[in-house]
């Protein structure tokens, strides 16, 4: 498995009407469970006043990664930056 | 306590009709002088020209800032760039 | 008296030797003493990580800012932002 | 009184229908005649090409100046990009 | 505890002879490993290609982030780019 | 005779020594007084905590103002940009 | 008579209903037309895959210039980089 | 033939609703097809998170790669950067 | 393995004397021929007029990856932009 | 032949003496002259203000292209910008 940095803005999801917003948000929310208990979502921040987060996914191919990314119910309207990243030698 | 310098962009807001546009302002100012007496707001700037502002902010923790920043009536239309800040050996 | 927000990065005195740095160091802490009490220095904060400082310069017009600026023994290796700040109305 | 460049992209007018959009630059004009005969817009030029100008203003504070540009019918489609200008040795 | 997002761009040592560039980089991992006893870096990975690293560090307030990262021997030949982050509701 | 904004970057004359910097200033400012009576060098100001100025050129042609431009002793130290500018109604 | 480099980016037409598109080049191909009559229009180039192209133009003032852009049918929805051109010493 | 190196943002088509977008995403697919049997497109590959795709496209000439990229039925919506690409010595 | 689309800047290496220039493309060139023989550089294009390529690596893990890369004799001057790339459905 | 719009910084040769960076450029010159006569330069611009110029470069392939470019006696001091142009239809 390799580790990813994704950063996720999800400022689309703003153009929505409140309602189907915060339907979407909760959609995501159980997504988001369901991948952290496969292994794939490590860990995710929210930044102090961005409509986003920082996350540490986790995966064996880019490809399985972009699956994962492509099933969030906010994929639509979000957009990513993945970062590969590799073994630091303080950390192998 | 530490301090953050948040720049706010508020353009997002002129997409709304105008009466719309000063009702969410208002209450945009009643939140404000909330968080001026809470001490989470230290001090805000206009900038000429831009409909926006710069502001020192307040908080223990990242977590409390965010908190604060999402409170915002127009959270929804606005983006936000936060700088954490250190103290300075002349001002320590 | 207006209020200007000032960024400046000073990374570049790293490229002087350790000891010069150091003394250059010592003359602008001296200097920004000088401006503190003029009330021309309002208020400074370091970043994290950053070898620059973010402040809140007070100058009667923008001339008078450039002097200040300008006698700065660090003028010649650092670089600076400056944005003009106006009243914002809960702080008028 | 300080000079200051400012630039402005008015292209966010052409987002309306064409009758309203001439009667917005008509008042706009006539707001600009007003500004040029108070001192404070000094000059103001076209740019090739581009839905927008340069001008040279003229205030005693940025808060003047914030005043002067949100009193602009073109505000609210407009973007300023605003310069704080010093007197050249040469000009002096 | 807060975490921040710490991305260090460390291509800067390379204008220094190969010799001295190992000694630094060896000095840097026995500091590296201090910070790790000590919680302020929780983990560190590098980026296929890149000199530098992204890392996920700890500290109470953004002056003990500021100390720790200017305490790294390659802090004069870095450069930091750092993003606080909030806890997410995921991981409340 | 058309008008041109010039933006001069000069932060590259500080890589010279100070004797030879102050000469080479000096003989730029002489050069400017020589464009200013010809009536090329319209307008020049300083920009608060930059090393460098905005000015207002007129020339018949792009020929003309490049030779100008070129003349400058600065000019193998600094770095230009150029905006022509046509005539704004408001100034017809 | 001056050269200008300039490059038009039309993807702004691809908002328009397709027959509007359609005849909307067709009156842009007309009006290009008659500027190449004039000798105002030198040449243009399409860019592969672009929505836009780079012409070479040719005005005795940065006015003309600016007329004849702001006479093309597609000027509301396009945006315009202008560059001033000067002759080089192989083709004095 | 040329090599290019072409990257398509699709992000435009999420503007669509869905049927719409599958709908065209399906004659995309067809039109994708009859280019790699002529040869034209020679590679594809998903981004991950990415909402576009990075791809090796054979050419006689730029004109025949533009005719066969505004001839995808994505063209509209799409935004296309090319890189012209030349033999490199290890692949001669 | 997955492919990695890989840009290379080796624009550093111009700082060197000429000799010491291509003593250093020289071995470049043996690394390269090894990393085609081991499947690792799947392709390499040069760049009309730019210092540099853009190549597809292939590689189980950005791990590997990195290594590759660190490998290279001219890592220590060049930079990297790594894409990890995805497998594309009409290349499936 | 294909047509190319050539971007040349040649900034990187003021930091030559100026003896060897005249030798430099009439050697540039004498090569320049050969290329217009082979009908690979077919026209070049110098930019006001600037240490570059626009050129129109025809070629018949990317090969082609990048072996005139890398032939220019400043092609070490310099950095290219090639945008391939297609026939734009009002010039078929």
């Amino acid at each position: 498995m390799s580790d990813y940095l994704v950063h996720i803005d999800v400022s689309g999801i703003y153009a929505l009407p409140e309602p189907e917003r915060h339907e979407l948000v909760a959609r995501e929310r159980a997504a988001g469970r369901k991948l952290i208990d496969a292994g794939t979502l490590v860990k995710l921040w929210s930044v102090p006043g961005k409509k986003g987060n920082f996350g540490i996914w986790s995966a064996d191919t880019p490809d399985e990664l972009h699956e994962a990314l492509q099933s969030l119910p906010i994929y639509p309207y979000a957009t990513f930056e993945v970062h590969p990243l590799a073994t630091h030698p303080l950390f192998a």
